[in-house]
Parts: C-alpha cells; structure tokens; sequence
C-alpha cells in the first residue's frame, strides 16, 4: 500500500493546496495532510483551526486524513514507514526552496523521498501570504480559498 | 490618451525608480506614480514624505503625477479606467515576484493588465533596502538616488 | 499617437502569441506584427506564409497590421520613430532571453524600448516549437493555435 | 496497484538516471522505463541499443520494466490507464523545461500527471550530453555510467 | 602576494562555509574570515562567539585569520589594498543576491573585486538558517557544522 | 605563484572576455587564455586565427598567454599544476552552465577548481553569438568586441 503525506502550514489552506490533495489522493492509496508550526511567519490562524479548516475542506476525499505536527518533518516521517513526502510546485521559486527542503529531509533521514506534483496553472499565483494580503484589504478571496476556507476568514475578520 | 500608473512603496526613491519612470513618462500619454502602504517591511520615511520625495524627483517631467494610497492596487486601478500598471525589472528574481503579482491583479480585476520595461542596467544593483543598508552604514549613496531624495536621507540621519 | 511593434518568427503563430496582440492592441494604438527570418531554426513555413497566415488570424484587430522583415530588428524600430517593442512572457526562460535581447536592442540603438506584456496562464505552456513537435506526431494542436493556423497546418500536414 | 512510467531518450542512461529508477521502483507497484525517440538530437545509440541497454542495467530491480516507444507521450499514457510520469529534477533549468512538458502532456490529455522526484546529489551534473562529451575526448565515464553502459560505450568507440 | 577576504555572517559557521575557506586557502596567499554584524536578522551567537566559534574551526590551516566588522563591507575592503571578495555558491538563488551585492560593493569601491567558489555538491543544502531551525527542533546537525561549532550550539543550547 | 587559465571557445572574442582576463590578470600571477575547439557550434574563425585574434587583444597584459587546446578541458589543467580555472558570470543562465561545468570538472579531475569573476554589467548582453548575428545582419559591432577584434570580422565579412 503506497502512503504519502502532505506537510505545509496552510495557513490558510488555498485551492492550490486542495488541487495537489485532490491529484496526490488518486496517486497514492492514503494520504495524511500534516499541519506543522510555522516558527518564521506570524499565523492568522491556529494550529487547531488550520487542522479543522482543513479537515471540512477534504470531507469528500475518502482517503485523506488530517493531523496537526509540532517537530521536525523526518521525526514524523520516521513513524510512517514507506511514506513519501508530496509537495506541490508552482513556480521556479517554490522549486528552489523545496529542492532545497527535499535534500536536507533526506540528509536528515536518507528514507526521506519527497515527490512533487505540479499544481494547475490557474492556481499557479495563489499563496496563502496573498491570500492573507488581499483579505487584509478587503479584497474578494473566493477564487482562491475553498468554500470552508472563506468561512473561517469571514470569521476571523479582516482590515 | 493611454493612461499608466506605477506603483511601489519607494522608500526611498532610487535611480532606478527614476529610470523607469523617464521611460514610462515617454511611452505614455500621463503618468501616475502611486505610492503605497507597505505592510510587511518597516519605513525610513512616512507615505507623506515619501510622495513629497517623488514630486521633487519627477518635476521636471510635465505628465508625471504622484498620488499615496492606502488599499489593495486593483481597487486604484478600477478608478482609473483604461490604465495600465508599470513596473521595473532589474533581474530575475524581480521577475517571479512581479509576474506573480501581475497574475493576481489580473485574476483580481480582469482589466488589470501589466507591462514591464527593463531598468538600465547601470541601476541594476540597485533597490531601496541596498540604499539604506549603506546608508545606515554611512556609505555613500549619491550614485543611488536622485538628487532630492540625497537631501531628504541627510535630514533623516542615518547610524 | 503611441505605435507598438511586435517581432518574432511566429513559425505557427500560436494562441499565446494572439493572447499577447489582443492585449497590446487595447494598450496602443496602432500594433505592427513583424514576422522575421530566424537564422537559427529550420522554419515549418515560409516568411511569406507566416505573414498570411497571421493576417487570417487578427483581422477582427482593427488597428493590427503584420509586415514580413529580413533584418536586424532595431533597423526596423529605426524606421518607426517612436514605436515601442512588444514582447511576451511565458516563464522565467522566457525572461532571460528576452532581457538580454531588450539590453542588446538598446545597445545597438538607444531609442529602442521593450515592453513586456505576461500572457495569460492557460497559455505559459504553449510554443511554436512544441506545437510543431506535437504536430509532427499526430497530436491535438487545436487548443494551441488560432483557427485559422489550424488551417494552414493541415494543409502543410505532418508526420 | 500504482503504476509509473519514466520516459526518456537514455542516449545513453547515466547513474542519474538509475538512481531516479532506484527510487521510483520503491514508491510504486511497478515502473516501465520508456525509452523514445529523441527528433531534435542526433543519437549515439539506437532505439533498440539503448532499450537493450537499460534492460541490462535494471535487471536487479524486479518491478521494472524496459519498453520502446515512437510517438507522442500521451498517446503512450493513454495506452497505461491510471500510470503516472515519473521525471527526475537534478537542477533550476530541468524543472522549467519538465514543467512546460508536464503542463502540455495536461494539455494534451487531463489524465496525465507528473510526479517529480529529486536525484541524488552527487548525480547533479551528469547528463548523457555530457557523458557523451567527455567520453569524445577520451575522459572517464566510469563514475557516469552504470556498468552495463560503460561496456557499451567502448563497444561503439570514442573520438 | 595574493590577498583574499571570506566575509559573511556565520550565525553559525557551517561544513559548507568551512568548505569555501579550506578551498579559498588553497587558492590565495592569505585568507582573512570577516565576521560581520547582521542588521537584519536575529542572531544565535554574538558577534565574538561567531569568531571564537570560527578561531577554533580554522586553526588548522596556517594562512587563515579570523576578524570581526561591524560595518560596510567595502570600507574594510579599502583597508586592506589588493585584497578580493572570496564568496561561496550553493545554487541559483544564492548567485543572485550575491551577484547584486558584488555589483553594489563594486559601485561603492571600484577595485572591489568579487570571485565565487563553489560549494562542494554534499553541502549545497545546508545553510546556517537551516541548521539552527533543525537544532531548535532537536534534530542532528552534526553532518552539517564542523567539530567545534556543535560543542559551541550544545553549550548555547535548543528548543 | 598564483596561476589561473581562462577557457572557452571565443568566437570572437568579445569586450565582455576581454573584461574578465583584465579582473584575472590583476588578481593571479600568471593568467593563460586557453581556446578551445567546441564541437558543438558552427565556428566563424578557426583555432588558430582565434588564438592569434586574442594574442592582438591581451598584447597590453603583461602576464597574459594565449594557447589552443583540443581536448578535454580537465585534461588541460592537469598539466598546470596548482592552476586554477576562471570563468565569467553574466547572468543566471550562465552561472547554471558554469556551474554544471565546475561539477563536472571537479568530477573529472578532484582539483580541477573553478573560480567566478562577474563581468562588468555594461557588457552583460554581450554574447559571441549576439556578435555573429549582429554582425551576420550588417549591424555595428564596434561597442561589443575589442579594436582587433573588429579588424578581423572585417577582413572575414559578413551577410
């Protein structure tokens, strides 16, 4: 049985997230979204909400699960054993940064292979700092956050 | 009448600024320098001073405009119909991030249409966070900045 | 009066390149396409050809006009005092090359200014090259090209 | 059952390219190395060669598979319903080029997804353009090649 | 007799930063590791343990030294007539920012002369941010700073 | 005694070479311009009329060879002892290149070491292959390419 897991901190998840889920989902058997602490970036929300924001936004994906991680990612990778990381690409930059990532993961842990998936081109500029920026000024996010998403942030509030 | 603006958080103006704006002054029948919050980086100079700066920099340029907002770009843009957003390309790093942007005010508002003409490369180095490094530093930025904007460092005062 | 010319080989003129005329035609007014020899690649069709075929596909562009040139570029911008170069860009790549191409055209004559226009996303994957490949092998390229290159490419045929 | 393909002209296949093999024959059930035409090179080996070749080269792993293929990728997917395309990054400059293909295979048919997987570092600067470079100039290709190649490689002679 | 300047922040100093000095070493008469103050970022080590930590890291080799500078890197340069910039590169994104500021200490002092070295391929992804975010998370960093700098980080202490 | 040589296949010479050997010359004892055969490009000027075109060039330069090789280029350094290569950087592409190139080299010969010098940003554009193709079309080439250099293009001819 092929295992992955998706580790980000979505804060908050974008559509550009739930489009590698949703491909990541049809590759492997199951899949585990795991919600880390971010230690460089001030959060809009917490871990406990971004884990239930995303857990609404995956109800219909009968194999994806959700989890929240408080650690360095190969120490979570080492209790899944077999499972590869998935991460998803969106530009040069992103690749940069995640080659990067993927390398000292398997530095860390040489069974850390991590798989990228591109994301659809027409999610391609959507990040969660713009989606937190734009709501910030009050502009419209609907096409860039998932229905369960923009609930949360109405909540939460904006400028 | 082609319409453009040109916006940033200037802080301060460089020559590369400068640079951008000459050509853009020559390409368009008016030109807006829009000068904007920024959000994530702390400020030498206030939005005010900032505007003034511009306004002494570009006065020798008959259809240069200089206006501060405070919002989201596209809700400038939606004002003024049929304008088109100028922006500066010195390397490629810019690129990704300004393509990136132009792809989100575009997704945003439709009509938001970008176009990008390359800086010269004498001001390729240079950026607003170089020019106050050194200036912090006490290095000399007269090679930097236009004229009015040296004079308007030296009333801020630097290390 | 502000005039635009947009140069390249067009060996098939392709969706992201009409992308790319529709919205320089709304920002100038006048567009000229200006189909060159390319050197260094064997052409699908003749300058000629790529001249007609481009006609068939921007007639409904008012203030579009297309002209075959065998030359250096900047001795064409020579003869259009005051028109601006229009260049698209589909990816970092893209940009590179482009850049260099602006930097050498201003060496060779300073009044020659690029503007870069991005092209809509759904066409960053979209070239003359792959289409010909694609092509050559029997694959859908209506998705790809205009309506009336599909055309012409039939007539051509492939593998 | 997750199955992948990995394409590829191999002219010829390096320990890069092995240990992209090595790694994909972990994360899926089972793997087929697809070897193509290559139309814009010239080739040092045949089709047949380089198959024959590759199948030296994976005999050890069992899941692997060795098949040649002349024609459009896609159509070759198509023919493998739910197999995904495995590609290996070694650098900035195979994502931008594997990103364009894996977004016009999208294009071509919805179903075709690419999985990137990352190659081992100290394969990061081998490519078959290059081993066939220092193999012209009578250098050594021993720590470029797998075994099996490295016998063919002196069957067909240098410079 | 040749003069080289290795500066840089060192927060701490890593196997890819010692890799840089022992090569830089090999090339240049005299080799001088600059420690410099860091604006911009917040620190794990003082300015004094960072050239203590490098003191100790470097005592095998004869023709290094250690300094601290708290100022602009050109105006320790000036001090110093002959001497070259010696910079490491570890990918893509570190030769753009280091390019730029080549270029900037360039126009602040034109006999600033920058030469890259290149990292060793077995620590392209280690970089002093990463390094202190493993060890904040506990992980083992060991594979990644040199003997006296991991006695230096278990005194300093973790997460 | 610090030696350097400096590799490639100038074809011509252009002022962006001419800058690099003048940065080397004054940072390493001796420098040697050494020319290649490039078996991948259609070469303008022979070996040998390369090496003489280049020897008219660095006449000025004290400590400046100019030799032709026709091998591999490690091959070359081996017989150098101490030597190290230098080569010049203008912009991301070409540091990718470069850099795959100090790999392998390394790879070939572990003390093959490679230095990167930037070359002024005023001759950034400048390619051999831009000189051609300017050249090729009747354009001037006199702002990219040394005095003797220009003599020799003239005597070859050109469209």
């Amino acid at each position: 049985m092929s295992i992955a897991i998706y580790p980000g901190s979505f804060d908050p998840l974008t559509k550009g997230h739930l489009d590698i889920i949703t491909r990541a989902s049809k590759i492997f058997d199951e899949l585990t979204v795991v919600v880390s602490v971010n230690t460089s970036k001030k959060v809009m929300f917490s871990l406990e909400e971004r884990k239930q924001m995303i857990v609404e936004s995956v109800s219909h994906l009968a194999n994806v699960k959700v989890e929240a991680f408080d650690g360095l990612l190969v120490d979570y990778v080492k209790t899944r054993r077999g499972a590869v990381i998935v991460k998803g690409l969106r530009a040069l930059l992103d690749f940069e940064d995640e080659f990067r990532m993927a390398l000292i993961n398997r530095h860390l842990y040489a069974d850390a292979e991590t798989v990228f998936l591109t994301t659809s081109v027409e999610y391609a500029h959507i990040s969660s700092s713009l989606v937190k920026e734009v709501y910030y000024f009050g502009g419209d996010i609907s096409g860039m956050v998932p229905e369960p998403i923009l609930k949360w942030c109405k909540i939460k509030g904006g400028k």
